[in-house]
C-alpha cells in the first residue's frame, strides 16, 4: 500500500475506533505498558543500532541524548501511560444539552477528530507519547519519527499496534511512515487526514505548515519576552529573567528577548548583566543598553531571533506601551511575562500582548503542559483556532450535534403551528 | 492602502477591540440599529441602484431577490441586532482557574480571534450580520460583498462604521472590500488575517480553501441523507423526507439522497414516490429503485450532486450498515438523520456516521444557528476543527492562559524545591 491508502484505511479504521469503549482502550493501553515493559531488551537493542548508526554518523550529543531510550526512559514513558489511563474518558461528553422543543432534544457530544498525521523529531519516546494519546482520544494515527530512530521506532510501534489489536482495537488504526517520501505522500492527503501535528524545529514546522492542505497545529517560532516594568521588584525581576532564559536553554518557552522600562533601566541592567554573566550568556542589546552595561550590539535581527541557547537580545523601551508593540511586532505569540507590582498595568499588558500564554510576575518557562496540570500534553499551539497554548487532550477532540426527535419537521416552525422552546438541559442531563 | 495594508492596520486595531468593554460594544451595536433605522432611505436607494443593475445584466429571479433590501429586510436586521446584543459578553470569560500553587493562579480566558475576513455573496442584510457578529466577539473584519450588491454593501459599511466609531470602537476595526483582485489579495494575507469565512457556492467556498494559507471556516458541499431503516414508521419517515427535500430546496441542509433499507423499499418508496410527485420533485433511483417506482435512473454522479432543487437521489441498501458507509463516502459531513424507532440502532448511525450533524426522527432542515437556540449565527462549518456544524457567536473566540505569579520560577519544581498543587479553583473562581 501506499501512503494515500495507508491514509484510506486509517480513516475508515478511524471511524470505528471513534466508538470502542473507554474501558477497552484503557485496557488496551495497559497491554501496550505491560508489552512496553516485557519487550524491553528488544527496544533496548533496536536502540543500541540507533546509537551506534548516529555515533558513526556524527550526530551530536544532545542530539545522541535525545535519541537514546533506556531504562530511564522507560520508566517515565511508562509513568506518562500510568497518567494517560487515569484521565477521564474524553468521547462522548455532553458538553450542552438543550430542547429545541418538546420530544426534540439537541446534544453537543464530543468526538475524535479522526485521522492524525504526526511527524516528529528524534525522541523515541514521543512515539509511544503520540500513539497513545491518539487512541485514548480515539484518533487514528500515522506516525513519522526522526530517520535517526528508525529501528527503535519500529519496534516500538509494533509493539503498541499488536498490543492495541489484541485488546480488540481496530485493525490500521495505527501505522508508522519510514521514509521522507512518506511524508512528501502525508502532506497531500488532505482527503483522509483532518490533523497535522508537526514537532521539530522551525524550518521545518513552517515547511509543513507551508506545504499541505491539511490544518495543522504547533509552532513555528518560540520568541518569548520578559518585560521588566517601572513598577517592578527588581530582584524578583532578576530571579524570573535569569530562570526564563536559563533554567533550558533548548526550549520553545525559554525567554529570547529582555524588555526593560527606561525608569529602571539603570538600576536593573547592572543587576540582570551580573547575573547573566554568572551564567554565561551572551547579551546583545540595544544602543540604550549599550551605554549602561557591556554588550554586543543587537542588530535588526536579534529581536527575531531564537538563540534556544545561553543567548539573549536585550531592548530598552519607553514605557509598557512600547513593550506591548514590540512584543505584539517581534513576538510569536507563545508565552510573555511582565514584572511588575502594578496590578492594572499588568492587566492591560496581559490583555494587548496577543499570545497564547501572557505571564505576570513568573517564569516564561511554565507554559507547558504538565506544569499547567493537563495529565497529558499534545504540544503548543501558537494557531489562532481550535487551540492555544499547552494542549492536553482536548485538542485531539471536537464535537458533533446529535438531535433526537420524534417526527419533527421544520415546516410546523417556519409555517407558525409550532414554536421553539430552546431550553437548556445540560444541568439536568 | 493597498489590502494588505488595510490588513495590517485592522490587526492593530483587533488589539486595541479586543480589551473594549462589553458596555461600549453594545452602545455601539444601538447606534448601528439606531443610524439603519434613520438612513433606510439611503440604503433602500442605494439597493435600488443595485436592483436597477442587476436587472438590466438580466440576474435570475430568486437572486433579484435574494439581493433586495427593503422594509422587512430591514425589520429582519433589526431584529437579528436587538437579539445579538442581547446576548451575554462573550469576551473574557473565565473558562477555567487552576491553582499550579500556592499564589500562582492559571486562567483560561476567553478572547477574540483576531482579524476575520469575510466573503459572501449577494445577499447584502449578510453584511450587517456579519460585521457586528465580529464587533460583538471583538474582532477586527475584512468584509467583501457580491459585486452585484455594491451600492448597498457600501453604504451599509459606512453606517456600521461610523455608528461604530461614535460609540468610541477603535478606528480601522472594519473595511469594507470593493473588487475581486481585493480579494485575491486578502487570500495572501496570512500575517494579519487569522480566519477566513466564505460563504457561497460550492465552487466559490472550495476556490478560497485551496488558495489560501489563512485557516477557513465554512462548508461547500451540502450532501445531505435521510436513512429509512427498516424499523421506521413509513408514515413519519414519508412526512420527515418530504420535508428534508423540499421545505427549501436552495439550501445546504435539504436532503439530496433518499437511502431506504430493502426490507422495506416495497412498502415505502411508493409512499414517497406518491409524495415527491405531489411536489414535482424529479427522482434518480438506482437499478433496485427503478424496480419498484417509475424514476429517472441515477448514474455514477448522481450520488455526490447537490441539487439545491426539486430532485432527489435515491438508493436501496442492504442494511443500516451499508447506509452509514454510503454516507461516510459519498456525504459531505454536513447532516445526516436515521428514521428508526430501533434506538441501538440509532445510536449506532449517529456514532458511526462521521457528519456534524445526525439526527434521529427528523428533518434535516433542523440544522440550523436559530433552530439551534444560538441567538446568531456566523455559519456552518463541516471542518473537523475549531468550530463543527451551525456555529454561533463562540466560532469567533478562542483563548488565552494567563497566569498570575508572585516570583515563581521553573527552577524550584525541576529541582525539587517546590511541588505543583494543580487545584481545581473553577467552581471557586
Amino acid at each position: 500500500m501506499n501512503i494515500k491508502e495507508y491514509a484510506l484505511v486509517a480513516k475508515q479504521a478511524s471511524i470505528a475506533l471513534s466508538t470502542v469503549s473507554g474501558e477497552t482502550k484503557n485496557n488496551a493501553l495497559k497491554a501496550i505498558a505491560r508489552d512496553l515493559a516485557r519487550y524491553k531488551n528488544e527496544i533496548f537493542q533496536a536502540n543500541f543500532r540507533d546509537l551506534q548508526n548516529a555515533e558513526t554518523e556524527g550526530l551530536s550529543a544532545p542530539n545522541l541524548k535525545r535519541l537514546r531510550f533506556d531504562d530511564a526512559k522507560l520508566k517515565e514513558t511508562l509513568s506518562g501511560l500510568e497518567s494517560l489511563i487515569s484521565l477521564d474518558e474524553p468521547v462522548g461528553k455532553q458538553l450542552k444539552v438543550t430542547e429545541l422543543d418538546e420530544g426534540l432534544i439537541l446534544h453537543q457530544v464530543s468526538c475524535p477528530i479522526g485521522v492524525i498525521g504526526v511527524i516528529f523529531e528524534s525522541r523515541p519516546d514521543a512515539l509511544v507519547q503520540i500513539a497513545t494519546l491518539c487512541l485514548k482520544s480515539g484518533n487514528a494515527a500515522l506516525l513519522k519519527g526522526g530517520s535517526e530512530a528508525l529501528e527503535t521506532n519500529k519496534i516500538l510501534a509494533k509493539i503498541i499496534y499488536e498490543a492495541s489489536i489484541g485488546e480488540e482495537i481496530p485493525e490500521r488504526w495505527m501505522h508508522l511512515l519510514e521514509t521522507r517520501q512518506d511524508v512528501q505522500e502525508l502532506l497531500s492527503c488532505e482527503d483522509s487526514i483532518d490533523l497535522l501535528i508537526p514537532r521539530g524545529s522551525n524550518e521545518f514546522v513552517k515547511y509543513i505548515m507551508n506545504h499541505t492542505k491539511i490544518p495543522v497545529m504547533g509552532h513555528a517560532d518560540g520568541i518569548c519576552h520578559c518585560f521588566v516594568d517601572k513598577f517592578a521588584n527588581l530582584e524578583m525581576a532578576t530571579q524570573i529573567v535569569v530562570d526564563a532564559k536559563t533554567q533550558y536553554v533548548a526550549v520553545c518557552n525559554a525567554t529570547e528577548t529582555l524588555l526593560v522600562d527606561e525608569k529602571i533601566a539603570k538600576a536593573f541592567l547592572p543587576m540582570i548583566h551580573e547575573a547573566f554573566s554568572e551564567k554565561h550568556v551572551i547579551m546583545y542589546g540595544c544602543e540604550l543598553t549599550q551605554k549602561i552595561i557591556a554588550v554586543e550590539p543587537a542588530t535588526s535581527d536579534s529581536y527575531i531571533t531564537e538563540y534556544l541557547d545561553y543567548e539573549i537580545s536585550i531592548k530598552v523601551v519607553k514605557d509598557f506601551h512600547e513593550a506591548i508593540h514590540h512584543i505584539n511586532q517581534y513576538g510569536s505569540g507563545h508565552t510573555d511575562a511582565i514584572i511588575t507590582h502594578d496590578n492594572n498595568r499588568a492587566e492591560v499588558f496581559m490583555n494587548q500582548v496577543d499570545s497564547a500564554n501572557v505571564f505576570l510576575n513568573c517564569s516564561t518557562r511554565f507554559s507547558d503542559g504538565f506544569r499547567y496540570g493537563f495529565g497529558a500534553e499534545v504540544g503548543i499551539s501558537t494557531a489562532k483556532i481550535h487551540a492555544r497554548g499547552p494542549v492536553g487532550l482536548e485538542g485531539l477532540l471536537i464535537y458533533k450535534y446529535k438531535l433526537y426527535g420524534h417526527g419533527q419537521i421544520v415546516a410546523d416552525y417556519s409555517e407558525g403551528r409550532k414554536t421553539f422552546t430552546h431550553r437548556d438541559l445540560s444541568n439536568h442531563a
